[in-house]
């Protein structure tokens, strides 16, 4: 608990006096006023957390954390959940959608296992952005009880702060969110639906694709837990240890200590979205950090982009999960940050202004 | 007249055989089947486009066309006529929004001069990048009569041909189109006008910025030009002609000459894409060639959009123009492809298939 007090209590309110500096920067640049619209603002919110002027970029990290999910004994889910080790060994080898697109970006992917149900063989791999803060076997089914302990939700959420500070250490300019866990859909509806306290019918998508029987039982078991374990709505340790995930507590606690160093945080999907939420509970001003890469098919990530009140730069019916979509937004959100940095004004070009 | 005929009759149609190959491919990689949305989308376009089953999408090349227009002695822009050339200028020196994205998604730009009013004095710079392809100083006021001959729209669209099969010998896997000109926005409403049988005002915007009054006077003067013209819908020539501009014409002819190469075009806004327009008109076959980059916020590009069928892979309140778009898109593009030539797939990485 003390990392999360610490971590929690050097989260900084943003300085928004920085916006009309770098408005009126902008403004100078030779384009007309405002043309390039999203990109403008995205370089505003970077400036803004950085309290840079010129910030830069260049050193991107992608948290991808895994753990496994009790509640997929319910038969709720389109994969069977041997797929999430699986997966981390496919994130290891480098084979994944998110390897291919973070890659594609520039981006540094961070593999962490919070809480897969078998063990990983990370000796067979060289790779050393493999790291193992595995907190339980996978989550206890929330059908039944509570998904981990209050203990675990800390820990999940303090381990995910340890993974960040220690990358931070290396250097990140910006980091993106994104999971892997057979059942987390679930468990982000349940969370999503005790926080915004909306219907979990409107929450519950079909994750990984399952056919409407099953998704018909996911909501109910969903409804179910929920009234079984009444999670507190403004308790967000105990919505985690209820609902939650280890991988989903783990991503919070990246979101936390990110805020608390100031790093623009790019989310990903639902989970990602819905580890945010978590975070955001538990600190507000961490809000002001986030940037929401994309809208996903599922639909319980529309309604809490709308709750955090966020508007996503990109929509390209998406629902893969690992940080994909936050790998595809980085390059827009640099974009961004070098037409504030690297633009002409309309001094420097002789360009003449609007009449 | 020879040039066009000849590029033409060499656009083929796409061949649709590979779609369904290309998505077996897809639904066999380590990812729930569909779950990266249009970059499965982008990925099998860009293969029917080239026939080739592992496309890459290394030399990017955006064209930006820049030209005057004599529509502006009406007083119906935001900035005044010789911004055209002093944005020559600054797209060689490199200071333009354009140079910034391009650099960003590591794409070449090349700037033309297809009609700009007055001499850009090119011995003093060292680029490569720019080209000299002049055909009038500027369009004459299309409110009092056509904007230029029949040869000069030839001319244009030839031109723009011929700039884009130079670039092809030096190598281009994917193009985009961007353009440069005070009062095109004028001309691009009339030639989506004339074509979509829209009202005037419906596809008439701000432009760079213009107050409410002016943009009255704006529609005004389109219809009335279209009234004294006579523009042909069906003849992209004659329209062309009569209310069109060099720029556009040019980037016509870098969509046909592309097509006849397999080489898929990135349109950027609201004129760039009435460039397209205009080509498919010529040659309806070009259609499957085209991705639409981004929905500008120019009222006019939405519609064109629909009329083409195109869904826009961006949505950023851009209007810019310059290719900005196009240079933000082409990276998800070759997101999309590199999904489908770099991911694992299930045998691959030894993980389950879904239940």
């Amino acid at each position: 608990m003390e990392l999360l007090n610490k971590t929690i209590s050097r989260i900084e309110k943003i300085d928004y006096s920085l916006s009309n500096r770098t408005q009126k920067r902008l403004d100078n640049l030779t384009k007309p006023q405002g043309s390039l619209g999203r990109l403008e603002e995205l370089a505003k919110q970077v400036v803004e957390i950085t309290r840079k002027d010129k910030p830069e970029l260049k050193d991107k990290v992608i948290f991808t954390f895994a753990a496994d999910h009790g509640v997929t004994e319910e038969g709720i889910s389109a994969y069977p959940k041997e797929v999430t080790a699986q997966m981390v060994y496919n994130f290891i080898r480098g084979g994944a959608g998110i390897n291919v697109l973070a890659r594609q970006a520039g981006a540094k992917v961070v593999v962490a296992d919070l809480g897969v149900a078998e063990q990983i063989q990370k000796s067979k791999f060289k790779n050393q952005n493999f790291i193992d803060k595995k907190i339980g076997l996978g989550t206890k089914n929330f059908a039944k009880g509570p998904a981990m302990t209050k203990q675990e939700a800390i820990r999940s959420i303090e381990s995910g702060m340890e993974i960040f500070l220690a990358e931070f250490e290396k250097g990140i300019d910006i980091a993106g969110i994104g999971e892997m866990g057979i059942g987390n859909t679930a468990s982000a509806s349940a969370i999503s639906a005790v926080i915004t306290d909306k219907p979990v019918k409107e929450l519950t998508g079909r994750g990984t694709g399952i056919d409407d029987k099953t998704h018909s039982r996911k909501i109910e078991i969903i409804e179910k837990a929920i009234a079984l374990n009444k999670p507190q709505a403004k308790d967000a340790i105990d919505v985690l240890a209820k609902v939650g995930g280890f991988e989903i507590g783990g991503l919070a606690g990246v979101v936390l200590a990110a805020a608390s160093k100031r790093v623009p945080v790019v989310m990903d999907g639902f989970i990602s979205t819905c580890a945010a939420l978590l975070a955001y509970v538990i600190e507000p001003k961490v809000k002001d950090y986030l940037i929401a890469s994309h809208c996903s098919v599922e639909k319980g990530h529309k309604a809490i982009l709308e709750y955090l009140g966020l508007k996503p730069i990109l929509d390209l019916s998406l629902r893969l999960g690992e940080g994909t979509g936050a790998a595809l937004a980085m390059p827009v959100i640099e974009a961004g940050v070098k037409i504030l940095t690297e633009m002409a004004t309309f001094q420097d070009a002789g360009v003449s202004e609007s009449i």
